[in-house]
């Protein structure tokens, strides 16, 4: 089959060496500092992006090994559907967070709420504009979610992680 | 440099067989029916999802070739750094849509709030859980568009995208 190619634009640092332990949402992350050093070829595209408080990354789950269909996610004790979780082990390995924005210096961006492991490849920033997303009032529904996601916020992964290598 | 390899988990389908005249995002794409027909063999990774609302697609905007730095949004006059916008001309062509899950039927997903071009690769899904993102009350600010957005709702692409293909 006929492969999709991406490349890095840049790495992703933060205190998070080790997968255990780590914060599984950027809830979960408050006030946790990391940086982007993106690559100077694309630093052009930074500009205008330090008036958004939030961006989004998009970025590689590169220690992330083959996948499941179903997983038993941090927040739960039975199995749910991969694509009805935010698991690491996916059929493609795509991880997307939203962080605050803090500064930008030249090609360097400072965030914070990183909920992601040091040295991951980024692939994109979009800006965070919820606006664009859903429709102020139209009413979201949060299945399986619904009674754990407070949980999220004091939540640590676990050795279910080393799975994820 | 070493490359990131994906592979089209589904197809995403859509009315919009031509660029111009689509929507430029969900909140413009009210009621627009789409479907996306997931390959069989990921059928199980489904399990769980239809008690969620709205899914967050990530998708390849096949039809993007090449990149631009720097470009003219549709929203706008002047021109805004690429990770600054959610333009298609992209380093990575990746797009990001948060649409209405209607139901699941096998392996086909209904959807409604569609932005995408007919046929556009899927990569991944993601359930829509706006708690995990952001933590409520934090203040967002949406730079260059915070005059604009509103705008998003009624715009239509125009032949800006001719340059998309």
């Amino acid at each position: 089959m006929k492969t999709i190619e991406f490349k890095s634009i840049g790495t992703i640092h933060s205190p998070f060496n080790d997968l255990e332990g780590m914060p599984i949402q950027p809830i979960g992350a408050k006030g946790i500092k990391g940086q982007i050093n993106l690559k100077n070829e694309y630093k052009d595209g930074l500009k205008d992006l330090e008036g958004f408080s939030h961006i989004i990354l998009i970025y590689h789950l590169h220690l992330s090994k083959g996948y499941k269909l179903e997983v038993k996610p941090f927040l739960d004790t039975e199995k749910r559907g991969i694509f009805a979780t935010r698991a690491p082990k996916r059929p493609n390995p795509i991880g997307m967070s939203v962080v605050h924005l803090d500064k930008i210096e030249g090609s360097t961006i400072f965030i914070s709420n990183v909920d992601i492991a040091n040295g991951t490849p980024l692939l994109d920033i979009k800006p965070y504009i919820p606006h664009f997303d859903k429709e102020e009032g139209d009413e979201v529904c949060i299945g399986w979610f619904e009674d754990k996601y407070h949980e999220a916020v004091n939540k640590k992964s676990d050795n279910r992680y080393s799975d994820f290598e």
